[in-house]
């Protein structure tokens, strides 16, 4: 919703606010091409120009890579308090993640730690574990770059379900791996900003 | 390899010739800090200064969305032959490869088709088929968009192992429905080219 006070974000559900370029658009399907510069004004106005009210905290999910977006924040934001970095464990993602931890370093953002997401998957029918993408590798990069490790998130396909329609599933009442994972991992990241 | 006639990309088998930045830098964890502009620029050297000889196709490897990369490709190449959209099945990436054909008819791109990655996985130990990313959503993106559909191609961990040491799946003697999967699509994209 647009006025003349700003926009306001999208209420999810308890305090969570949300805002993205797809809430805006009128067509799902209508492709945004912009080059970086425009990207930067967006980015600019989702920080300045949304009433976002008090915030506990502020969450930026930012694309893969080292380019525009995240320098657009590093830029608008004086004194980031972190970057969480999500990599998934084969050695070709580690690789980027890599790059985002000397990313974060050559800009003086703090890394907050590695997240090693879609690690492994529990076979719903036999209960096998699956190493779909090796499992790992999250952790040895985090001890090799010397920042922590914040843990390692299973792969399961009733979330990307519930993503789909929208239920965020950590609060919903199931337990599951993938949800005692991510409790954690939060856990460590406001444990990690109180310290600071 | 660089020399006074330009840059010689690697080969990799037979008549395969590649080149990324990745391959240019002498530290593989140092970030690439660029923006929009000096993309481009890179890009345009690897059109334009790489000693590519005679090539029977180019195929040029894109991250996802609808930014500076994939605009400075359709920049600088007139009459790009065709997009090849990759998708997951889940609902979530499916907008964004909705924008990708949009982004592609807006250029005047002709759209090959859309390939479904990640298209369900057999449980190694039971045999079981697990659709990790449900299933079918490319198809169904397809037809709603009026473009061909190429085909799906599941996920087998071993594969990750093959990509992470540099052996191409599709040349080695293992058969495997990726692989399988793989051959056919192309020969679909080879087909829509020869029509052209």
């Amino acid at each position: 919703m647009a006025h003349g006070d700003g926009l306001d974000p999208v209420q999810v559900r308890g305090g969570l606010k949300t805002i993205s370029m797809g809430l805006l658009s009128q067509d799902p399907d209508k492709a945004i091409v912009w080059r970086g510069p425009l990207k930067h004004a967006a980015i600019k106005q989702f920080l300045g120009d949304v009433n976002w009210g008090d915030l506990d905290y502020m969450v930026i999910d930012l694309p893969p890579g080292t380019g525009d977006e995240p320098l657009s924040v590093a830029n608008l934001i004086r004194n980031v308090d972190g970057a969480v970095i999500v990599t998934t464990p084969q050695g070709v993602a580690l690789l980027d993640s890599r790059k985002a931890v000397n990313f974060s370093r050559l800009l003086k953002i703090p890394v907050l730690g590695i997240v090693e997401n879609m690690s492994g998957l529990i076979c719903p029918r036999c209960g096998e574990r699956i190493d779909l993408f090796k499992v790992g590798g999250g952790e040895r990069a985090a001890r090799e770059l010397g920042v922590p490790f914040l843990g390692r998130v299973p792969i399961e396909p009733r979330i990307v379900d519930w993503c789909d329609t929208g239920r965020p599933f950590v609060s919903d009442g199931h337990d599951s791996p993938a949800k005692g994972a991510f409790l954690k991992l939060t856990e460590r990241v406001v444990e990690a900003l109180a310290r600071k």
